[in-house]
C-alpha cells in the first residue's frame, strides 16, 4: 500500500524505502535504462529501472505505456549533479524501482495526450466527450482545484468571520420569480401536477429571514432551461446569500470583505477595499453598459444637447425622438483604424448593427486640430461646435471619434460593443488587472415592449430606492451588482418587506392580487407574521471562478458541463426513456420525428 | 442599526446604550410595566419600558404583541436581584427601552405559539405549511444549527486533515444504476429526450477516480421517486465519497476518525474507536437484520439442527423446506407477555405475521426450569432437546422463548421486529448510548423471486470479495455499512476496476454486452484508459443528524421537506402547469382526473 504522494518526496526521503501509485505520465528509454515520470494529484516523480541495478522490475518497465496505473516500490535517490531537476519539487530525487505492478492498462488509444508536460490545444468536443481524461490534464486539474480552495475560502469566511448558516433548500418546488424558463418534471404520486427546479433559491431564502436565520448561506445548485447563449448552463452554481436588519452599505461592506479574503487565500493579492461605486445612471451614461470594464478608460461623451439642433439630420432627429447622441473616441484611433472598417460592410461597423445602429458616423482629428468627416457633419459643424466637441471628449490629433446617434438603448448597446472591440484590438486591457466595482441604483422596471408594459428589472419583491417612493414606475431600485472584468459577478437587492409597498409594485406590473396569490402566496402570508428588513444577493459561482482562473468559458471550471445545445457528451443525456416509465408518470411525448 | 445580537448582552455592557433587533417572543404587563423578551437568533434579552422611567418607548411597548419586529434602543442595566434569571445567558441585565421602532407588525392569529418558552407539541402538517414559523421554534432552530455543524465539520476534517477535494457533480444527468425509480425531466432542446436527477453521483464519482482526483468528496442532493415509505424524502442529502489506492481497511480506519471527529465536534463525545465489525453472515444469524441495534441483547438462536427432525410438523417441514428454526429468549419475558398478545390477534403475533410469519410458537421457562408451550412441542421435545434449548438460549425461569419457524427471510424479519418492539417495550434501549457497527461482507447479489434472476444488492460495480472469486453467484462482496443504533448511516463498497470481471459480474445478473454499453458504455470506456483500484460510500447525511439531534423523523432535520405523499405543503408543490408550457417540452399529460 502507498506509503507516499509521487509529489511530496524530496531529498529528506532519500535512502527510503517507498511505495507509490499512479499513472505514467512519460516513458522513456536511454540506452536500456527506462526512466518514468509517474504522476499522481501530488505532482510526478522519476522513476528509474535498468537491468544491472533493478532487475526484477525492469521488465515491467519496459512493458509500461503512458497512463498505465501503477504501484511502484523502490529506493528514493539522490539524482546525479547533470540531471538535477530544479523546475518540478521532487526534481532533487528519483526512485529506483524494485517492484513495478501494473494495476491497470491503457487498452485503447488515447484520444488526445494528458501527459502534464502537454499543453495541445484538443478540440472541445473531445474533451468534452473524454471528460475523465481531460481532468487528468494539467489546466483542467487545476481548475477544479482553483474551484474547491474559492468555495472553501467562502465558506470559512461566511462561517468563522461572520456567523452565516448554511441551510439547504429544495431542488423539487415550485417555480421562482425569476423570469427565465422553468426546469419541470412530472409527479407520478400527484397525477398531471409538476415540480419545477428552482432558477435561484429565492422565495426560500426570504422565508428563512422570516424565521429568524438572520444571515444564510448557500452554494446552490440553480436551473434555468434558457435559450442557447455563449456559455450559460442549464444547471449552475451560485453563492446565495441573505441578511436580516441590514443596510445597503453594510452589505456592500461585508461582500467586499469576503472578496477581499477570496482573492487573499486563492491569490495571493491585497484587493484594496473599499470598491467603487458607480450608479446605473453613471454607468449606462459613460460605458453605455451596466456591467463597465473600466480596466481602460474610452469612456463614451454625450453630445445630445449640442445635437438637438444640428443641420445634420441623423443627430437631429435621433434627439428629437427622444433618443441620444454620444462620442466614443480613441485615442490614435486614426492609425489603426481605417474608413473601411468603419463603413457598411467593415468590421466595426458589423459590431454596431448588430446592436441595432443604422450607421456609423465618425470624426477625425488632424495633427492640426483639424476636423476629417463626410461632408454633411463638417458643414453642420459651427467652429464653437468642433472645439466644445474637442474639449468634451479631450481628443487630440490622432484621435478617432465614432458616434452612435439612436434611441438611448441602440446607441448604448452599440457603442458599449464597440468600445469592447476596440479595447481588445488596441491591447488597452491589461490582464493582470483586477477591476471591481459596485453598479447601484438599478432602475425598478424596464419597458417590455412586446407585452407593452413594466416588467421587474431584478424581481418583484426589489426594495424600491426611498427617495423615489411617490412614482414606482420611474424609481430607482435598491438594487445593485458588483461587476469583476466586465461581467457580472453578483446581483442582489434589499427587498420589499411591507404588505402594502408589495402590493403597489404588483400593480405597477399588472400583476393582479389573484395572480400574486396564486404564485407567491405562501411568501407573502409569511410576511404577515412578522418579517424583519432583509436583502440578500448571489455570485455566480462559475463565472467568478472562471475569472479567477483566467479561462474564457465557465466550461472550462465546471467538472461536468453541457454543451451549448444542453447536452452532456460524456454519458450522452438527455436520453430517451422507456415508454413504461412516462405511463407511470402519466405523460407522453408529443414529439414526431421527422423521418 | 444593531449594535449586538439580543443573546450577547452581559453585565460587562452594563450602562452602555445598544440597539438591538428581534421578535418580541413574549410580552407582560405587570402593573403598568411593560416586560418583552427580544429573540434574535442568539437567544432572548429583556427589555423593560415603564410610563416613569422609559416614556418615549412605552406607547409604543405597550402596543407591541407577540411576533412583531422590532429595533430597540436602551440602556443595558444590572436587573434587581430579585429579578436575575440564571436560566438565560442574559439573565443579568436587562435593557431599559429609549425608543422601540416597529418594524414589522403581526396581522394575523399565529397558527401555533412560536415563544422559546413554547413546546407545544403541533400538528405536522401545520407545521409544515407554515414552516417559517416552525423554524422560528426553539427546537427546529437548534436542528438546523446542528445540522450545519455536522456538515461543517465533516467538511473541515476531509479538507483539511485528509485532502479531500469537492467537486460538485450534474443534477441534470441520465439513469444511474441504483435500482430505484428516477426522477425524470423532459429535454425543450433535444425533443422526446430525458434529463434524469442521479439517485447519487456514483458514476460521476468513479469517473473523477479514473481522473486522477484521488481523494472525493460532496454534499451530494440525490432523489428517489419511490414509493412511499415512513420516513423518506424524495430528495435527501448524502456524503459522498470516492478514494483511490486504498484498501477496506484503510477506508474504515478513515471514516472511523470522520465520525469521531463529528461527535467530538458536534456533540463533545470521545467516540471509542476501532469500531467493531460484525460480518454480515453473523449480523443476519444473530439478530436476524443487517442493521442490528445491538444497544441491547436479544440474540437469536438457531437451533434448526435440532429441529430437522422434531415431531412438531411446524419446525420440521421448515428446516426440510430449507428454512430454519430460531429462537428468541426474552428474559422475564413470562412477566409482562401474555398468551394473549402471543396469539392470533395478539400484538406481538401481528409484528410477526406483517413479516410474513404464518404463527408464534413459545415456550416459557417456568420457576422450577419446566418448559410451559403447548402440548405440540412440549410433546415432541425430549429431555436433552429441553437442556439444549435452555443452554443455548442461556434462558432462567421466567424467561419466555419466541419462535420463528420458515423460510431464512421470514424468520429473521419476523423476529427482527419482534426483537425491537420487546426492546422497545422492555426500555431495553439507553437513549444515551451511541451503538455504532461496521457490517461486512455483504453478499453481491439477492435473488430476484418475481424476474427470476440475481440482482446486483449493492449495484453492478461491487468488488466481489477476493476468495470468492471461483463462483460469483453466491460470493461476499466487498461491501460495507455503517450502523447507527440499528439506523444505516453509510453504505459503501470497493468497486470492481478491472475489465473482465466486471464482464463476469454482468453476465451473472443477466446484463448483455449491449445492455451494459447502452446504460454505463462511458463508464466502462472510461476503465480502458486507466483505472485505480477505487472504493467509496454514501452517508444518509438526513438520518445522520435525525440521530445526532434525537429526533425520529428526518422531516424535523430538513428545513423544507416533503410530506410522505411527496408534497411541499408550505409552496404547494407539486403544481399545475401551463399548457404552453408543455407544448414547449414536447411532452402531454395523460391524465383524466375523474369527474
Amino acid at each position: 500500500m502507498r506509503t507516499h504522494y509521487c509529489g511530496e518526496l524530496r531529498s529528506l526521503h532519500i535512502g527510503e524505502t517507498v511505495t507509490i501509485n499512479g499513472w505514467v505520465d512519460r516513458r522513456r528509454d536511454h540506452g536500456g535504462v527506462i526512466f518514468l515520470d509517474l504522476r499522481d494529484r501530488s505532482g510526478t516523480v522519476q522513476i528509474v529501472s535498468d537491468p544491472q541495478r533493478t532487475p526484477d522490475s525492469y521488465e515491467s518497465a519496459n512493458a509500461l505505456r503512458n497512463e498505465y496505473v501503477v504501484e511502484i516500490t523502490g529506493t528514493v535517490t539522490q539524482r546525479p549533479e547533470e540531471s538535477l531537476n530544479t523546475r518540478i519539487p521532487t526534481g532533487e530525487v528519483e526512485i529506483y524501482a524494485q517492484k513495478i505492478q501494473v494495476l491497470s492498462a491503457v487498452r485503447k488509444q488515447l484520444p488526445f495526450q494528458v501527459s502534464t508536460a502537454d499543453t495541445e490545444n484538443v478540440r472541445e468536443d473531445l474533451r468534452l466527450k473524454y471528460r475523465y481524461l481531460d481532468l487528468r490534464r494539467d489546466r483542467m486539474a487545476k481548475n477544479m482545484q482553483l474551484r474547491h480552495q474559492v468555495v472553501k475560502a467562502i465558506r470559512r469566511f461566511l462561517e468563522d468571520q461572520e456567523g452565516f448558516i448554511e441551510v439547504e433548500t429544495p431542488i423539487l418546488t415550485r417555480s421562482t420569480p425569476e423570469g427565465a424558463r422553468d426546469y419541470i418534471l412530472p409527479s407520478r404520486v400527484s397525477a398531471g401536477e409538476w415540480f419545477a427546479l428552482p432558477q435561484s433559491p429565492q422565495l426560500f431564502k426570504q422565508l428563512l429571514m422570516v424565521s429568524g436565520f438572520d444571515r444564510y448561506y448557500q452554494i446552490a445548485r440553480c436551473f434555468r432551461d434558457e435559450d442557447l447563449r455563449a456559455d450559460r448552463q442549464p444547471e449552475f452554481t451560485q453563492l446565495d446569500m441573505e441578511m436580516s436588519f441590514m443596510s445597503q452599505d453594510e452589505i456592500f461592506e461585508l461582500n467586499e470583505r469576503l472578496v477581499a479574503h477570496i482573492f487573499k487565500t486563492v491569490k495571493g493579492i491585497d484587493l484594496p477595499i473599499p470598491l467603487p461605486r458607480l450608479t446605473y445612471a453613471d454607468a449606462m451614461e459613460r460605458y453605455g453598459s451596466d456591467k463597465p470594464d473600466t480596466r481602460y478608460a474610452l469612456e463614451l461623451v454625450n453630445v445630445s444637447d449640442m445635437m438637438k439642433d444640428s443641420g445634420f439630420k441623423v443627430f437631429r432627429e435621433a434627439v428629437a425622438n427622444g433618443g441620444i447622441v454620444k462620442i466614443l473616441p480613441i485615442p490614435n484611433g486614426n492609425d489603426v483604424i481605417s474608413n473601411v472598417r468603419i463603413k457598411p460592410g467593415g468590421d466595426l461597423f458589423k459590431e454596431a448593427s448588430e446592436a441595432g445602429a443604422k450607421g456609423l458616423a465618425y470624426i477625425r482629428v488632424r495633427d492640426d486640430g483639424e476636423i476629417d468627416t463626410i461632408g454633411a457633419i463638417k458643414d453642420n459643424l459651427t467652429e464653437a461646435q468642433k472645439q466644445e466637441i474637442l474639449r468634451r471628449t479631450g481628443a487630440k490629433p490622432g484621435h478617432l471619434l465614432l458616434f452612435g446617434a439612436a434611441d438611448v438603448n441602440t446607441v448604448n448597446k452599440s457603442l458599449d460593443r464597440l468600445r469592447q472591440a476596440i479595447a481588445r484590438e488596441l491591447k488597452l486591457i491589461d490582464p493582470e488587472k483586477i477591476n471591481l466595482l459596485w453598479v447601484t441604483e438599478f432602475p425598478m422596471f424596464e419597458w417590455n415592449a412586446e407585452e407593452k408594459r413594466l416588467d421587474a428589472l431584478h424581481h418583484p419583491f426589489t426594495a424600491p430606492h426611498p427617495d423615489d417612493m411617490d412614482d414606482l414606475k420611474t424609481a430607482r431600485a435598491q438594487a445593485y451588482d458588483l461587476v469583476y472584468n466586465g461581467f457580472e459577478m453578483l446581483s442582489g437587492s434589499l427587498r420589499i418587506y411591507q404588505p402594502e409597498l408589495q402590493q403597489r409594485v404588483f400593480e405597477t406590473i399588472g400583476i393582479s392580487p389573484e395572480e400574486a396569490y396564486n404564485k407567491f402566496g405562501f411568501l407573502l402570508e409569511a410576511f404577515e407574521y412578522g418579517v424583519p428588513p432583509h436583502g440578500g444577493l448571489g455570485y455566480g459561482l462559475d463565472r467568478l471562478v472562471m475569472l479567477l482562473a483566467g479561462e474564457e468559458s465557465i466550461r472550462d471550471v465546471i467538472a461536468f458541463p453541457k454543451t451549448q445545445q444542453a447536452r452532456c457528451l460524456l454519458t450522452d443525456a438527455p436520453s430517451g426513456v422507456d415508454a413504461k416509465q412516462l405511463k407511470e408518470l402519466h405523460v407522453a411525448s408529443t414529439y414526431k420525428p421527422k423521418v
